[in-house]
């Protein structure tokens, strides 16, 4: 039997092929996301992987729902599965908001799903490094956020040479498009035509741009400016203050297809620029008010970091670690008088905290033995019986191959305080 | 707009009500889970939540259907979020097995899903903490998978006072059939009654065992009696030489429903009897042949405990650990002609490690202290100029209320070392 279509299976290192996906690799950037999304102060939640179709199509209109995984319930509600996290979260914001202090900082790892009928062969779902910021309509909320994330990728060991953050301002378009004194109703499409930009040829965009009363040059030109709005000069300041400001660039080629965005956006690529967005965010203030019914308006902004296109960076830039799958003891039973014995220092050692694997049968010392280094294990602990009757454990260090028989607790003191 | 019925949101705590999840909670339990498989040499993996609706049916007959969460997906495929991980682990077990070393012992934290349509107020979906181990007949494998079930009960803090492990076996159950000359087709009829035991009237159970050829005295004698068999004896005598002796007893009452199971079966109550069972598996040694279509034949083993009812317990026996969200440090900005370089400092500090937070915008510094106590910070600290101009930093210990000046990577150090 098959996995469906677009889905992952993770497993263990060793992987069975080079083209896998390793469940040590996923919990290594998971675990680094966590660690430095708690280091500033995010708290993590969730919400279900199935929510209402209304949730999304309220937020991004009845086009979404060909991109989604959507079905009819036994209860014939129609659902989703979440292609994104955002309209969860504001929906949980809003139901509480009043209960947390703000800001409001929180982050959460959901896997998240899409189905597009035309698309094999690509996958299906992936997880998302969410974080976002609640209450806050300083710029000071969005400097914070990009410091975020700018840290949890110099965690996972990627530095300016890898990366930048490409910063822009639904601000700074809109007031370029009112400047030129359009009709409101064509802004939509203006914004579309510009986050096609880079991928379009050059006299289509510009066909299209004048057909909305604008020229390709006028736009090219205000893009190569770059004029800072006064929130992006805070924010530059803010992350520069950091010791940031190597990792972030004005960019208003960046826009964000999402229509729901108010204010600042950005996008995170590799510097190499082979690969698709790393990361991408922005404000949207609106949001909140929206998804609530208008009960709740509470500011907000957050970005998304999805575990594909990362690990792929991770990969080419040969930064990811090692497996971390390694036993702190092995403990080799060849006295099977000793069986019970071994086993009862099998727990104490894991109940001090120690990683220990055994045979479960009666098997040869130097079959135990390999499997002890196949397991990499730091140590092999191995019970004897003194000439008095006492027992003690003889204990092997598998770097050093050093070797020390001292008495069962100190066996595990010694374990314990660090391994020596 | 309304999340779906019996789908939870988890919030970080302080919760907005009581009876709302928590996502610390939950953190809590998931991290202990993965801690001690892991010093049980454990090895983490993951599948997908969405698997063709077969798997379900080949390993539990069509009459599961109507307990899963299934739907027909665009691609007219039949499918369902997955009701339980073992048959998605016999999948990816079966794929490749070849390339790890056995015993394979491997866990997972899935969330499952269900949908019986006449529930309502049900949950619809939990986590499950799975482990299973693979390629091993000796009942060694069994104590070792019973060993880790203890082990991270214990480790949430429970005792040999809030939970037992029923220790069961379909051989012994299979024997005791058999020696009455039934017919085979009437065995799964058999389990039935017997799982249903405890919670049937007697005169009934008594009637559909005579239908069956059997007596409920004679069932009730067997239960009574208790005689290990030989595989149980060794699963009891290795548990005892850990020290695991008083977490388990000899229960033929439980055989689990599942049909898959072909040796041991066990399940953890609460001493109480309360609650429903906090976990639950056995010996399945066929299922992966029967996955793999004949392929593959490994013997397997494995138990899956939810996280709703254990949290119960949990709550009950006020042993969940008070929420973990406490800064090392709220950074209290007095003098904004200080921010910049306060900035540097919050960043430096996060840099090392530590969980640091301060205000966005100018607050009053009193209204900075408050929100430092609130979040539980250990300590604050303030950038302060010197009277020869040079920046100083003015730590405060929170809890001793002791304060210290120091220099700036002094500070840093201070809070890195373990925070005086």
């Amino acid at each position: 039997m098959e996995r469906l279509p677009g889905f992952r299976d993770f497993y263990p290192e060793p992987l069975p092929h080079q083209d896998q996906w390793s469940a040590d690799a996923r919990n290594y950037i998971f675990d680094t996301w966590r660690a430095v999304a708690r280091r500033y102060g995010f708290r993590e939640y969730d919400g279900p992987p199935l929510e209402s179709l209304e949730l999304y199509t309220t937020k991004s209109g009845d086009e979404i729902v060909a991109q989604l995984y959507n079905f009819t319930d036994k209860g014939d509600r129609a659902v989703a599965l979440r292609p994104e996290m955002t309209p969860t979260l504001a929906r949980m914001v809003a139901a509480h908001e009043r209960n947390y202090k703000k800001p409001i900082k929180w982050f959460a790892i959901p896997q998240l799903f899409r189905y597009e009928r035309q698309q094999k062969g690509r996958l299906r779902e992936h997880f998302q490094f969410n974080a976002d910021i609640f209450g806050e309509t300083d710029p000071a909320a969005d400097a914070e956020l990009l410091a975020l994330l700018i840290d949890s990728l110099r965690a996972l060991k990627l530095t300016a040479d890898d990366f930048v953050v490409r910063l822009s301002s639904r601000t700074a378009w809109r007031d370029f498009f009112a400047r030129q004194g359009r009709h409101a109703e064509y802004e939509d499409d203006f914004y579309e035509v510009i986050d096609k930009l880079e991928r379009t040829d050059s006299g289509q965009s510009d066909t299209k741009l004048r057909a909305l009363g604008f020229s390709l040059d006028q736009v090219k030109a205000f893009i190569a400016a770059a004029e800072p709005t006064a929130e992006l000069d805070a924010i530059l300041k803010n992350l520069c203050a950091r010791g940031l400001g190597d990792f972030v660039k004005i960019d208003y080629n960046v826009i964000r297809g999402l229509a729901y965005y108010t204010g600042v956006v950005f996008e995170a690529f590799d510097k190499k620029g082979e690969l698709r967005a790393i990361a991408g965010g922005g404000r949207y203030d609106n949001l909140v008010k929206l998804i609530s019914g208008g009960k709740v308006d509470l500011p907000g902004l957050g970005f998304g970091m999805g575990d594909v296109v990362l690990l792929e960076l991770l990969k080419d830039r040969k930064v990811l670690p090692e497996s971390s799958a390694r036993l702190d003891v092995f403990c080799l039973i060849e006295d099977e008088a000793l069986r019970a014995e071994s086993l009862r220092l099998v727990q104490n050692l894991r109940e001090g905290g120690s990683t220990v694997d055994y045979s479960f049968t009666p098997a040869k010392s130097d079959k135990q033995f390999k499997r002890a280094l196949e397991s990499r294990a730091a140590f092999t602990v191995k019970l004897e019986r003194a000439a008095d009757g006492a027992l003690a454990v003889k204990m092997k260090n598998l770097k050093s191959r050093e070797e020390k028989t001292v008495g069962l607790s100190e066996a595990c003191k010694l374990i314990r305080t660090g391994l020596p």
